[in-house]
């Protein structure tokens, strides 16, 4: 159940265009995906680092949770996502240990990977992703 | 310039023995090393993932920048930091472009880690670390 490696840290931010100069120019990371998630009611942008990916998350309607997000708390990093074999079991395994789902069963992400996730009340505030190929 | 991969993931905590619980039996990773470091008023905890460290970060202080952040903003990621070869540069390289500094040289971090930090008002909200060994 052990997670691998950090497969992405989501950031939240206002326009996917202007951070990816950021992104690119600075760092010297190139994206190398353009993405909507229509259910999540956003746009994807991913940067490759090492073995972990940077994926900017702009929204694309007023009622998106990456707007609600920016509303609260400001453009930042907005959820960790851990590789681990089967997401469906890393859920139930951390359901067992007392940790609050937000995906009771897992479901289809960006880059067609599987996803869930657990609740940042149990999680020390950090919202947090399991994901699977 | 280009950092080859994401050195760690700062974590800010209320309690690092209640978060330890959660990141070891429910995530399955090993808590290695808990260090104090005393500039910054901070106890950390490390655990590796893959390439990646995620740094615990417990205040020892009321006056710790980790005691302010979560009185502001609750529990949850804190900070991000990117291995470079080369601290100072990386750091002289953001600032030609534009990015405001809070280092604007290098000190010594947690691990023995030569480290910089570059201001989150320039960087989408998400508070940025150079480290090189």
């Amino acid at each position: 159940m052990k997670p691998t490696y950090i497969e992405h840290i989501g950031i939240a931010v206002n326009s996917i265009e202007e951070a990816k100069t950021y992104f690119e120019s600075v760092l010297g990371l190139e994206c190398y995906s353009v993405e909507e998630v229509a259910d999540q009611k956003v746009k994807t942008a991913f940067f490759m680092i090492g073995q972990t990916k940077i994926e900017l998350l702009e929204a694309t309607s007023p009622e998106s949770p990456v707007a609600k997000f920016i509303e609260k708390r400001g453009q930042g990093i907005h959820h960790l996502a851990f590789a681990v074999e089967n997401t469906d079991e890393a859920l139930q395994n951390a359901e067992s240990k007392g940790i609050t789902l937000i995906d009771k069963q897992s479901r289809k992400g960006a880059e067609g990977l599987t996803i869930g996730f657990l609740h940042p009340k149990s999680t020390f505030g950090v919202l947090t992703e399991f994901c699977s190929k």
